[in-house]
């Protein structure tokens, strides 16, 4: 793999994530904290506009508008499908100015923790991962290849990325600690890329640590139980709340309704819930994903 | 006083606070559920259109918009205003049909747990807010008086009003748990109408248990550090993040900025904070409100 030359940190790819908005200006007001001899970074805010009113878009989630056909066919007026244009014009692999790897920055209402978000397993990637769980052991790792977000999201444009998702962090506010974190694991990220610039791409025959690295392997979607108006009737289990990567077995419980029944859940495996109860989830039908949890070797 | 012919139970006074919407959409899929004898019990969604879309409000805070000064000089065109003007008209004192109680459910991102909020100390309001506190020993009582909320809130419309407050819950998400309180603690309130209805405004004299109510009486707000773009410099410092309730010294950290430096409280009296980081008061330029601790004998 050749070096790494350009990296971007993006945050406020959704306009009420508000760890990934502060932390980007704060960069942005002090380049020096993410300057390397080895490579060039970048800033970006994602959705300008969404941040300025304090919204996770205007007209469409910017983070399900970059599948290079939707962006040729989508409504031109679209707010965000015009930002999509933009950004890829810019950063893309045809653009101006090529990005090599994008560090995308999140937080979600769910009880994600530290979250990092793949897509892919190209050995950089997984390497990567690898060196930010060694740094900071709380770590949980997500693939969410099979979501679909390999294709669309605003990360996909670059042909390496990472997500850094925290949580629970409501939308709309500040978290101190979650931003602290936030802001040591994309320092982490930097470093990685430093050293693999320095090493080991000029020699790909180093050693590398031999790493386990435990992924959570998105494979579906579970929605809320919902009336024929398609409102909601039942709500997240007080069981299941917050209890993101704990596994879940057929006959646990998953929802409560509004008048105290609990339905459970009835799959054939055992399964692992990420994003439960996120806030932007309730509209494209999700009150939670579930994943294999899986042990690579790499 | 006067018997209790009409209580007004109303959710979705800010749209994305789903508990209270929930819970009025339940209550009027099975009015039985808040049917008593001595009494007529009717639901309101305070703000349909902002419940609709699933955000606070459209054009400006519906519970902020019900001074009658404002309510006649204000921008018509604003949705607010309109069904401000609506609600006044129907439940108001002079309207079709005059509310004597109202309960307004919300939610918060702050750590409220289980918060009453009062606006006034009239015998029935105390009497009130002892019995829930004797039904539901975790539940704090906050007096928004100061605050303006007695002027300008949905519920300042009736002579009698309180506010259930529950958190931490992200906006737009429902919580089971907090359903379940917000419920109990509704009916707790219908329960004492019927009681007081029954015995005590036919029977004044009738001796009520002597009882010491705790109230968190609002004397302030402060906001984020600011630059001069009027941008957040600093975060709630995670020593006081979910601290509602506890004592805030002089002294004690307040804020961290981005940096990592540590701001201070520096009153000169200990106070209780509440409404600690809440999604919604970032715009109104508040960070927390400051409470005095009172013991009332009631």
């Amino acid at each position: 793999m050749k070096k790494i030359n350009h990296v971007l940190i993006s945050g406020g790819t959704h306009g009420n994530e508000l760890i990934g908005v502060y932390l980007v200006r704060k960069f942005e007001q002090a380049p020096e904290l993410i300057a390397w001899p080895s490579f060039k970074t970048l800033t970006l805010i994602g959705n300008p506009k969404a941040t300025e009113i304090g919204v996770r878009y205007l007209d469409r989630d910017l983070n399900r508008a970059f599948e290079p056909q939707a962006l040729e066919s989508a409504a031109p007026t679209q707010y965000e499908i015009q930002r999509a244009k933009e950004v890829y014009a810019h950063f893309g692999q045809e653009g101006k100015l090529p990005i090599d790897l994008i560090i995308d920055l999140h937080s979600t209402t769910s009880n994600a923790g530290l979250m990092l978000i793949l897509d892919n397993d190209t050995p950089f990637t997984m390497q990567l991962a690898a060196h930010l769980c060694r740094v900071q052991p709380q770590l949980k790792v997500y693939s969410s290849a099979n979501s679909g977000r390999n294709r669309d999201s605003l990360r996909s444009i670059a042909p390496y990325r990472i997500g850094i998702e925290v949580g629970p962090v409501a939308h709309s506010t500040l978290h101190a600690e979650l931003f602290q974190e936030t802001e040591k694991l994309t320092h982490a990220a930097l470093q990685y890329v430093e050293q693999y610039n320095l090493h080991h791409c000029n020699n790909p025959s180093t050693a590398q640590l031999e790493n386990v690295l435990t992924i959570y392997q998105y494979v579906g979607a579970v929605d809320f139980p919902r009336n024929d108006q398609g409102q909601i009737c039942a709500m997240i289990h007080p069981q299941l709340q917050f209890q993101d990567y704990q596994p879940l077995h057929s006959g646990n419980p998953l929802f409560l309704t509004f008048d105290g029944d609990t339905i459970t859940y009835e799959g054939d495996s055992t399964v692992y819930p990420v994003f439960i109860n996120e806030a932007a989830y309730y509209e494209k039908g999700i009150a939670l994903c579930l994943t294999q949890k899986i042990v690579h070797r790499v």
